[in-house]
């Protein structure tokens, strides 16, 4: 009929989907299966359109602080992670988790389901609100800890969607989508995706400045040394670390928050680096470097040893997210990628091999059965049964100083938070974790104290049929605290939980339970979860008092940082 | 010793106090017996300082959001509450908390323990910070949900903790206070006590106004009416507000928020009102009536059945917390109970009874034991049993709006978020009532999907020896989402829990566990609870999708609000 026939004055109208599917699509184009949240009035229609999709996995959490973990380890491994909430009530419960990922640099999009625009334009009291008519607290609160947010608007959707997930990838940092109730479903321009999301410009001139700079520094180098931080793990390029420094002869040292990223294995590798706190042959290496490469470091704290680092002085070649630097001055502003790349042109002729003091033989034997189960013991034990290919997870605490002075299995990393330091992150990371990475089976180590924290998350691992291996060390409390300053302050002891029943009830016994309070007992668990294929949860009973000797180092100078 | 003599020029050194025994002090003062929190590395010399005085009991929570919930029921019974949190990590956890307590006008003070002095002066890298060398990003986030902030100094450390406390009991709202962990000892004049906390100023000009204006609305009104909101139950005038009522002949209706601060069973008590949508003989009281006094009344979207409420209008009377107002308009800047003693004041003199529709009475009678078990019949056998001088806890979802149909019996209120619907709020707020409260039974009525997000707080519960009766609505997810939107949906089930095993290892078995299925064996468990001195659960199994009438409407109202 006439009537429907284009009108040959006006260009036919654009192919349209929804925001929902089109953000679901730019989350898969960026690596993206699976949404991990909670749902909640303000998000109902978005979950709905996205459903509708069938591109994106649900992975529901019982709160959303567990949910913002678990995005975080999957974003740890696949380069973006997601978590939804609601307005208010379950942005604000997700905070921390999301704060943490900003500390340690870490893409997470954090998509919260607001008011429809009707309401905010009335200035209706709505529920999830102060009731004071202000709907952009929750926004200027994420714009604490996020790189960039924004508010969906009818306009704008897809560029806005396309503008938080570039600043999320590019910087390494967590980013903030508000999506009014409204506009789940509010009409994006399909040929929007014919644009990739990540069409990276090349910038083959500050690349060369970088090149040469980096070459006059590398050039004269007798002993440089590569210090691998979390930010260069962020960035997956493990490979392309361990080939420079094969080509170029250059012994690589890796950060408390990078540890594993390099195979530690590797002939290459010389040790965790924190200063002068976790292991002086690793400190001499640095020390005596007449070049220093720092790919992706953070300098805190913790990481520093309380800044016992070696300074930043004119054979420093720094690398971060996004620029390049060398004697603490940005020489190009290069993604990290591209950055590295460079460094490898600039190493280009050198023929040195590495020559470094590379430590004594791992002992990865088990300790004698009849000595008893301390930390000591245990870690030695863990160092002997460690499978290859094994995500280790250990949690604030003494888990994770434990955890630091272990040397890894080949295909094996440690994820925690020795920036952030919140207790409890670990658990639900083990979910995130097992997800994105099924190739490699979780091992979790946590306290009981930082278990307590997040112990409901291990129901959304049982339901989804993951096997990770959960060690529990009850020290019944907050040991790391005693060891800190309080040892005998009665905050510090927490309830006494009947572990193997509280784990047992919350999987719905969909786990092997192990208790254990003797080294044979400890190697007889570890073995049999190893070989079952299911879930596994072993509780290691230790001395309320007893740390690793790197929690007490670590306890020694954190009084001058307080 | 001559040396050792004081120089008679100047004056005697003061005598001090360490700044945190200074704060427990005043917290005394002003009624506060326990702190709720989590201990941390930054706040430890707080708590030691604190725990020194021997003036508050600590009670530890499991992670902070439950702490933050704890100190908000303690808040509502007691007029202040505090939840003492670490830095970044612990003060972010229990963020959505405080926003509930800022939502529901409830007085809690949060404190966190901060970085010392010395950090934040050199801009140090520290752990629970983002590594970026700023120190004020929480006190940011802390500025949009609390009324006063205050990040301690040792100049002026008695006059913050003064303004943060004067300014959380004033406005009934939540304030935040930071204190460096080295200036948790930092001396406080210890003559500061000597001036009460809240001196407070007597307005007598403003009283006078307000008294002569409020009377020439009531002098002619034939059919007044109070309406009881929840500011008015944070000040706990009730007696005042009976008296005021008995003394003027005006019944008194409450908003859901405020349901049972006024007696429900008082001749004048005229229902629950909430626009149209709660009870229609209520509403019609409030149409017809030709005076209308709000006492700390918010008309949000649920509480005023989504804008049906009367609005105000000349003959509208409205307190609040710091204002008295008529006709929408600010007649003097008076304090709640001052201007309530301005309207009695001004009601005197009026002679009548009040005469209104008193409606139906309450059926207290149990349901027919051979009728199935439901929403319906499960509320009318709640109905039944409760026992005067309860304390009942619904939490968001079939819980509060099951709950809210009930007419409650002598001494007994109900405690929810109506507001602000965190779910999960009531199960840690059940131990703050407990605690506050002990004299009343608490009765916590809860959804399991809510439970799931808080269930580690049965812990505390159970280590205080406190034996509240809890009763889960196991519907098998989010029914509230599927009654608003998304029967249907995936993300709406949640992994079932057993939950008698559960809650006994999570209390340590130190709870009576009834799991019931039908009618005659919920009453059996309700009588055996009522009549056991036990924390006592019982798991109440109903449809996923059978919901309350109150639901239901709320239901079909909502969508117009999103």
């Amino acid at each position: 009929m006439m009537e429907s026939a284009p009108n040959p004055g006006t260009a036919p109208p654009a192919a349209t989907m929804p925001a929902g599917e089109y953000l679901a699509r730019r989350l898969c184009e960026a690596g993206v299966g699976h949404l991990f949240g909670v749902p909640g009035d303000f998000n109902l229609t978005l979950l709905d359109t996205i459903a509708a999709t069938g591109l994106l996995e649900w992975i529901g959490s019982p709160n959303e602080l567990g949910a913002g973990y678990a995005a975080d380890a999957y974003a740890r491994r696949r380069g973006l992670g997601v978590v939804v909430t609601t307005y208010g009530v379950g942005e604000l419960s997700g905070l921390n988790a999301v704060a943490g990922s900003a500390a340690e640099s870490v893409p997470v999009l954090a998509i919260t389901g607001s008011p429809a625009t009707s309401s905010v334009r009335a200035g209706r009291l709505v529920h999830h609100t102060l009731a004071d008519g202000v709907f952009n607290r929750f926004e200027r609160v994420y714009s604490e800890v996020t790189i960039a947010q924004e508010v969906l608007t009818a306009e704008q959707a897809g560029q806005q969607i396309d503008a938080v997930l570039r600043a999320a990838i590019i910087a390494r940092m967590p980013a903030y989508l508000s999506i009014p109730a409204d506009l789940a479903t509010t009409p994006v321009d399909v040929a929007r995706l014919e644009t990739p999301l990540l069409a990276q410009a090349a910038l083959p001139v500050a690349e060369q400045v970088f090149v040469e700079a980096a070459a006059a520094v590398l050039a004269g180098a007798e002993h440089p040394v590569i210090i691998v931080g979390h930010i260069a793990a962020r960035f997956h390029r493990a490979a392309e670390i361990v080939s420079l420094a094969t080509a170029a002869g250059i012994p690589i040292v890796t950060q408390p928050s990078a540890k594993g990223h390099v195979d530690e294995r590797h002939p290459l590798h010389a040790g965790v680096y924190a200063g002068d706190m976790v292991d002086p042959r690793t400190a001499k290496i640095v020390e005596a470097a007449d070049a220093v490469i720092h790919l992706g470091t953070v300098m805190s704290d913790v990481l520093s040893g309380f800044w016992t680092d070696r300074p930043v002085d004119p054979v420093t070649i720094a690398l971060t997210a996004q620029g390049a630097y060398i004697g603490g001055e940005l020489v190009a502003a290069l993604p990290f990628p591209q950055a590295l790349r460079a460094l490898h042109a600039a190493a280009t002729g050198r023929t040195r091999t590495a020559s470094f003091d590379p430590g004594p033989p791992v002992n990865d034997t088990y300790p004698n059965p009849g000595g008893d189960l301390t930390q000591a013991t245990f870690w030695q034990t863990l160092q002997a049964w460690l499978p290859e290919h094994t995500a280790l997870l250990a949690d604030t605490g003494t888990s994770f100083w434990g955890a630091l002075a272990l040397t890894l299995p080949a295909g094996s990393d440690l994820t925690g938070q020795p920036i952030w330091n919140s207790i409890g992150y670990c658990l639900p990371a083990t979910l995130g974790q097992a997800v994105a990475d099924p190739g490699r089976r979780p091992v979790l180590v946590i306290g009981d104290g930082a278990a307590q924290m997040t112990v409901q998350d291990l129901s959304p691992i049982a339901r989804c049929g993951l096997t990770p291996i959960v060690i529990l060390l009850n020290n019944a409390g907050y040991t790391i605290e005693r060891v800190l300053q309080s040892p005998d302050a009665g905050y510090n002891d927490i309830a006494p939980w009947p572990w193997p029943q509280v784990v047992g009830a919350l999987t719905g016994g969909r786990v092997a339970v192990f208790s254990v309070k003797d080294l044979t007992g400890l190697r007889v668990a570890l073995e049999a979860a190893h070989d079952l294929r299911t879930m596994s949860f072993i509780e290691v009973t230790l001395g309320r008092d007893d740390a690793p000797p790197l929690l007490r180092a670590l306890a020694e100078r954190s009084g001058a940082g307080k």
